[in-house]
């Protein structure tokens, strides 16, 4: 798969290497159990600093996208992903509210929101089908 | 209006504070043409740096959410809100993008999707009825 990185976007960059490896799990790019690269080769592959895979790596595993063995390396959670736990609702609703508050400043109708959404849930499942 | 920052999060202080004048402007707590506090008074008021401060309200002024005046100092912009620009939509997609790709992998339906959204939507403009 291709992890997309911006070096010139606002968004830190473990946060989009984060974002990557989950759109690829969604999109059925990355199966359970798949290998990713090791720290050091996916820091080599996109030219950033060890720290920041690392740093990505290790969110992902303690949400349970992933999982890190020193022997088989970063594999893809082969026991399935994470729920919708009480904890992560939370965060989903502190991610979320300020996008929303933006979106009705400048009048955005909740139906074009709505559109909106439905447009990105498709495209982003769109390679499973 | 009150901002409430929490220092502990790992959201910027600069981006609570720009969140937080634009969900006061969507309530209705911040009226066009109402002022705030000037940059060194708000930092004041929030223990923090005035260039956290500084950074936040020009953020706010280049979206057009805010007009700072040597004069009559910082106000909520008289001449009404920024509108949804094919600008805005970019920004717009590329934040909601990796939290509907977070709740598609953790098995979120798009009904309850959009049930949370509207609580948002609701909880948001409440103040405004």
């Amino acid at each position: 798969m291709i992890i997309k990185i911006d070096l010139r976007s606002e968004i830190p960059i473990y946060t989009q290497l984060q974002n990557s490896i989950i759109e690829g799990i969604v999109s059925g790019d990355l199966k359970p159990a798949e290998p990713l690269p090791s720290v050091r080769a996916m820091a080599s592959d996109l030219g950033v600093n060890m720290h920041t895979v690392n740093k990505a790596y290790n969110f992902l595993r303690q949400d349970g996208f992933i999982q890190i063995h020193r022997q088989k390396g970063v594999v893809i959670n082969p026991e399935g992903m994470p729920e919708v736990t009480s904890e992560y609702l939370i965060k989903f609703k502190q991610e979320i509210r300020p996008i929303i508050a933006e979106a009705l400043c400048r009048g955005m109708e909740q139906k074009d929101f709505n559109r909106f959404c439905e447009e990105l849930f498709t495209n982003l499942q769109k390679k499973r089908g």
